[in-house]
């Protein structure tokens, strides 16, 4: 048997999922019979709209065929539509279909910095941008951000104090995955202002645009003034129409070149896939009352968590903003043992939950180890049930910070 | 207006498709009412089997969800199934489901080589892997294969001088696309050799395995001895099911260690797209009889093209023995040239063809100018058409070497 070479350094740097180390402990307690509330991914339970589904069960294709590398021309008329509704007009050529958000984020990424170029990201943040960065050699920096604050920006002075000559860019998730948070005007405005004068890339991930509760509203980059060749949005459908697995996302720019370069990426793969776009063009029949009543539960059910984790001493947090995401300080020793602790070795009643520890979240090392994330996306009555035990569990854990 | 950042240098190497610059000349010339047969590009005619759209419109989920990273359990059997059935047996965790046979060619690319690592490519070769490469900063080195040699490997000592000490891998693509080549048993194991010696991955597209003519089998890469450590084959349902659309592919490995990194880039982008693997997972149901018609009418149609490309003199082509393609010797100054007046400045009786220039297939300077790539994927009428059309037009061409 021949020696194999040795992987790409990158292979061994790839992160793994930061909750897959918990899966076969969820799986051995749901075979002993337990049930595990899933709060640790953001697969909502919310159904799709009747009109997406019926669209995808009329498919009449005699074949499934190649689209264009930049997305069916009905599709494109569908988003264009969209984004003119959220105040957003675009001009043809500005928008770019991509196999779901990740692509979105792995072209930008490439098509804006080199290997060894840096990306300031602030942290906890989104693991995958690690995994997209690491594939393609982009150093991701972190600039911190507190549960005492409620996860929002830091100073200018702390945010410029990372930018070296290798900086290319800046991207933002607003509202956050994973913490919740959005970003006022005021922020943004800072972030705007910072891109303009260092001739940074401005990358905004807002596939949470419309999950905002207690009357927020969200803005847009695209929406500021003098940021055209600057900013770039990465967007996704999957929360929006609880399509997750169509696997349909986009680019939006103003800037022709950056487009042109995603274009000739988008070339390399053919196409985004066909049948998501097919089934999400009817987005233009779903009712505006959909997107609202499922906005309207969002907000109940983190109403439902932010009470139940506010109840609990030693909690840190503050009340979530925005997507269906929280992120909590515990008054444990490890989070990512908690998590662990919650699957092997409790339950209420027959009952626990699969949480994400932080750390996973967390670019600079020790950061995030008594934080975790939960997803609130359940119904409330489950949400219930499983706060109830999430909290129990916090009582019961032996690991307790004293 | 601030001035933008630069793009990355890899925006700027990022290659267009080769094919893209003539899309406006067949859009101006069906336009002016002529009609265009497309052999520029492989998307057949051939109808997806039935049992696979109808369970495509049989999807019965609430949501379209997110799948697990490697696939979704039920596609994965179809998969093991599928390849138990082509004599490749494998176990659980060698086999990994991506986003079309272009994720799998990411992948592997990035998990074998570093930036500034090489890999090498038998040109003239699928374009795309030129795409991924330079998104990844790896290098492409061509090992050219000739016309005249009906595009077959060249001899051992070609090929090992291309390699270095920064070489990780040779890719190759049998049945090829763009030459319609079959390498022989022999060929691929001179292959095996030279990488079981030098220690190489051997990494095989073979997207058209079941497509091969005149009595010919495909031998795969996972059935040579002594190789479980280097073979990895990238692969596609595109073109067997005739659903190039829905995005799904796979890897195939017995390197674990590989198969792990994949695992966690599969992670970064969270899932394959549910919907083809949902529909997909019907292959079970396709009945043999299904890719035997389907050949047989593929091995008339090259019968077709072939027939009528000997016949026009000049023309340098052995007869392609599989896949869907055959690249070709034109008696022109420049195919390219060629190419756009056949769009612009022809027709026979209203009709004209559209071809792949093939200088786009090739990495080396130079090589290819006056060669041509024609996909046989419309019906023999449409073909016979479209070559009495190309032989008038090659007549008719001013540019016509003498």
């Amino acid at each position: 048997m021949p020696h194999a070479p040795r992987l790409a350094r990158r292979a061994q740097d790839m992160p793994a999922s930061p909750i897959r180390r918990l899966a076969p402990f969820a799986a051995e307690a749901r075979a002993a019979g337990k049930t595990v509330y899933g709060l640790n991914i953001g697969q909502p339970d919310i159904p799709t709209p009747d009109a997406v589904l019926e669209r995808l069960r009329a498919f009449d294709g005699r074949n499934v065929a190649y689209g264009p590398s930049e997305g069916l021309p009905e599709f494109l008329d569908a988003l264009h539509a969209y984004y003119a509704d959220v105040g957003l007009p675009l001009e043809r050529g500005e928008i770019f279909v991509t196999t779901g958000g990740s692509e979105a984020i792995l072209f930008v990424l490439g098509m804006i910095a080199d290997p060894g170029d840096e990306v300031l990201v602030f942290e906890p943040f989104y693991t995958n941008y690690n995994g997209f960065s690491t594939l393609l050699g982009v150093r991701t920096v972190p600039v911190t951000t507190r549960a005492e604050d409620g996860y929002h920006l830091p100073s200018r002075a702390e945010i410029e104090a990372r930018i070296t000559e290798r900086t290319r860019g800046i991207l933002v998730c607003s509202p956050n995955n994973p913490t919740g948070t959005v970003y006022r005007d005021d922020e943004l405005e800072l972030l705007t202002a910072i891109c303009r004068e260092r001739g940074l890339y401005l990358v905004a991930d807002e596939v949470y645009r419309e999950f905002t509760y207690d009357g927020r509203k969200h803005r847009s980059i695209l929406s500021f003034p003098d940021l055209e060749d600057l900013a770039i949005v990465v967007d996704s459908l999957s929360k929006r129409l609880s399509v997750c697995g169509i696997r349909v996302g986009s680019i939006v720019s103003r800037n022709r070149e950056l487009m042109r370069a995603v274009l000739h990426c988008g070339q390399a793969r053919l196409c985004p896939p066909t049948l998501g776009q097919w089934a999400a063009t009817a987005m233009r029949d779903v009712p505006a009352s959909y997107m609202e009543e499922v906005i309207r539960e969002y907000e109940l059910r983190r109403d439902v968590v932010y009470d139940a984790l506010t109840s609990i001493e030693g909690v840190t947090l503050r009340k979530p903003e925005g997507a269906f995401y929280v992120c909590a300080r515990l008054p444990v020793d490890d989070a990512d043992r908690f998590a662990e602790f919650l699957l092997r070795d409790f339950d209420q009643d027959g009952r626990t939950v699969m949480i994400a520890p932080a750390n996973g979240f967390y670019a600079t090392p020790g950061l995030g180890t008594d934080e975790a994330r939960l997803a609130y996306v359940l119904n409330r009555d489950d949400l219930g049930r499983a706060m109830e035990a999430f909290a129990a569990a916090l009582h019961a854990y032996d690991g307790v910070r004293r």
